[in-house]
């Protein structure tokens, strides 16, 4: 009888571990039923804590994101930066970037794009609505309710009651399946000039690096008419190629733009020389470098595969691959994470130094081309050092706005960077000759070796307010403008109820 | 009946193939057994061709260096050359590298070595005899019956007629068991400097690197007493590591050197510049890439393993793996053989071009300094262009004497180009001013444009006859001293009956 009541028992549990399986089975189908075929009925895409539902493990990990939350002061590190773009808002305010939770937050929070609606003078900020346009899911939504060309119309202040959720869901989704989407044309602009596959014509592999080249880019502003106002519209430059030597040349031809100009973000304030600011192109670098060539896109190291239980998905905590080795590199290469550490390590170190050379000595040439024109040196007698400066200054911000590039594309980098230096010592030895011929062969460019020293060089020549009164400027702004925008935005429903507590309200956002 | 005699017809065949087989089998056996025993009884060690009889295969691999037989002639590729070495033999002529197998005809017929015997005022080459060390295994020879200081003491011509067989067998082989040996100590000494393992305390796959090390290294003569006389000897400079810093640092320290002053291997006759001649670093600069880092051995890419029949071996006729590519990448690569080239094209490239930038740049600076002191700059005046000259000489010549660098360490290499055209254009940035001051703020190096007149000008500084004078000579030398030698070496037994038919009298050897 025993027997049977211990069979019983045992039976018993085995039916009930099996029930819980059953459920367990049951509850991962349904999530892997909403990842292919989700279904989704959202009714304001841009806001991210609307896609948790179906896709909370995805959700999660992005809004991890939030933990890369240290912010380096560059212009603190390298005091030349503030000389080589004296004149250019850069110059004010510039932080190497953190989590992609913080991009509105940052981009509010700068003194870039200043106090706008406090000075009854200066209304609007100094720089356009486009702006925005990689900060934020509000500008797929805007891009798609008010048309491409009216969002690149105004100024940046213009959309500060619209754009509220960090880089986010549907930057990179589609709205009703959540398949890979680009919800900016520009990209498919700049492929069909590149003569590249659009990206509906590309394979997944590819879409997962074109949906992080929509913001990851080298792009401008191109004056675009737009009824009787001029839209400042983002274009890639990739006619000739997706390399910085094609790049050149497209800026340089003045066939390219409306006013039949070369083209340039900026006139140096200090030399005076038209500068063109490179953007972050850490897509067109990583199609270079070793693991762009073998077909490694963006996703497969920055948001590698991860496991929690049975249920498989990609990591949507977008950081450093070395954070994530074991499932970022060890995929792959067979070698000691220490190891590869270290040979990571040299060839950060490597590009450390040839930044320095090449900032430190294009610094130095518009502090020397200042001087000689103080003299009295002609546009003539410096056009060729003015050519040097801008040629070099393209390359150097090219290798070093893409963050990644000493990894993505380590030689490239470092070439490019010695291309930078080459041109920016070319033009001193020419600047040199004219300086001595103005009587100042002795001439010692200005102490720049600090952000103070540097910015009071740079602010004077472009006749700029101090940065304190920049700074004072800014915190009114955020006292007192930046609420109002939020409330109406809560009033239209398109504030994130899990929106950064971090707010852009809240706090300073550089680390001066 | 018929089926019987079909039977005894196919059993016959059968046996005469197991017989052929069996003859076969043995004949490989007795291959392998030779290889690693061969039991090796050698009365001339240094003449290759006697190691044909138990190495047919590897012999006749090594024979086929014969193949890699054009000449370049870097003078002429890149005139600048001729301006930076200005005083040294290398101004006067200097061929890219071939196969093995012409090192002792190229040696012989360079006109760095001159024409010794030939003027009664100068009855020696201008060079001492360490300049056969990597070129023969009857090096190894001499070392070993004359011991290393008497070979080092005396110059190049001492040797004309011993040194008759081009780098092979004993180079890297023991006599008795073929087994991998340095026949010349002064690797054993570096070793110990860098404080590394010694050859024997090494792994046979670093023993197939410290092999080649023998002569792929950078090197110096350093002066060492050999009773009356001074013995060059070469000296590996690692006792602060295998990079181009630490060696730096080891030839800026007077301690290191007996007349107690930084070392210089010549003063270049145009800027009066101390000037460090860097010596093919292969091995230290594969040491810092990405397959020396992962153990990939010399041997692996430049030896791959071959098979004839059924025989495996290593193949002798050490060259470019890019003409192996399907032994030497494609066993670790799985890609396209031609993707991989276009590849190692970009690499090559990049290399090129800031071998451009740094060279063309260094042989201003020469031309500059040249002018202000004929102006009346003083060494004081000139204290730092000087050390920044001599430094980026250095950088430059390391990244690029070292042929296949731009491959084996693309970013160092890339790296010290870009370090090495940082010190040349802060040479000039400096000596603009200095000309300035002397009244020359326009001064315009003289052309350097062409072989000829790079050499124009670089003779005149040096006070050296005309390239034809010494041309001349050179032709009568091997008219009449070279048969001479070989003569001797001849009624010595150590003439290899298989030596190049391109043998030292026979041939000119320079482009021009």
């Amino acid at each position: 009888m025993k027997k049977y009541v211990a069979l019983l028992a045992v039976s018993l549990m085995a039916i009930v571990v099996m029930g819980l399986l059953a459920t367990d089975i049951n509850a991962k189908e349904g999530e892997r039923v909403a990842m292919t075929n989700p279904g989704l009925n959202l009714e304001h895409p841009s806001v991210n804590s609307e896609w948790s539902k179906k896709f909370p493990r995805q959700y999660g990990s992005w809004k991890k994101t939030s933990e890369s939350i240290e912010l380096e002061d560059m212009l603190k590190k390298w005091p030349a930066l503030a000389i080589v773009w004296a004149g250019y808002p850069f110059s004010k305010d510039y932080n190497a970037p953190r989590g992609h939770y913080y991009a509105v937050v940052d981009n509010t929070n700068t003194l870039r794009v200043a106090a706008p609606e406090i000075n009854p003078a200066d209304p609007d900020s100094p720089l356009p609505a486009a702006c925005w346009t990689c900060k934020s899911p509000d500008v797929v939504r805007l891009m798609e309710d008010k048309g491409d060309l009216n969002y690149y119309t105004g100024k940046w202040n213009k959309w500060g009651t619209e754009v509220t959720s960090p880089i986010g869901c549907y930057d990179c989704h589609d709205k009703t399946d959540a398949s890979l989407k680009m919800g900016r044309k520009y990209v498919n602009d700049g492929l069909k000039a590149a003569k590249l596959p659009e990206f509906k014509d590309s394979t997944h592999q590819v879409k997962r690096d074109l949906v992080c080249a929509q913001c990851h880019s080298e792009y401008y502003f191109h004056p675009t008419p737009n009824g009787e106002k001029t839209a400042m519209a983002v274009v890639f430059p990739w006619k000739n190629g997706l390399e910085p030597e094609g790049m050149l040349k497209y800026y340089d031809d003045p066939e390219n733009f409306p006013n039949k100009q070369p083209f340039a973000d900026f006139k140096n304030s200090i030399s005076g020389v038209p500068i063109i600011k490179a953007q972050h192109p850490d897509y067109e670098l990583h199609t270079t470098g070793i693991h762009g060539k073998k077909g490694v896109s963006c996703a497969d190291c920055h948001m590698p595969y991860t496991q929690e239980g049975a249920t498989k998905f990609s990591d949507h905590q977008i950081q450093s691959p070395l954070k994530t080795m074991d499932r970022s590199c060890m995929t792959c290469h067979r070698e000691d994470q220490d190891k590869l550490k270290a040979i990571l390590k040299e060839k950060y170190d490597r590009k450390e130094t040839l930044f320095k050379f090449a900032v430190n000595n294009l610094a130095t040439a518009h502090l020397e081309m200042q001087k000689a024109r103080e003299l009295g040196a002609t546009d003539a007698e410096l056009a060729s050092a003015v050519k040097l400066i801008r040629n070099g200054q393209w390359r150097w911000d090219y290798a070093v706005a893409s963050h990644g590039g000493f990894y993505h594309a380590p030689d490239e980098t470092l070439f490019i960077l010695s291309k930078a230096n080459q041109d920016a010592q070319a033009a001193r030895v020419e600047l040199r000759a004219v300086l001595a011929k103005k009587g100042a062969a002795d001439f010692q460019a200005p102490d720049f070796s600090t952000k103070e020293k540097a910015q009071a060089i740079s602010f004077a020549a472009t006749k700029w307010p101090s940065y304190e009164k920049l700074a004072a400027d800014k915190k009114k702004f955020k006292d007192e403008v930046v609420p109002k925008w939020l409330e109406t935005a809560k009033a239209n429903g398109l504030l994130d109820p899990e929106r950064p507590k971090d707010d852009r309200g809240a706090w300073f956002g550089h680390s001066k």
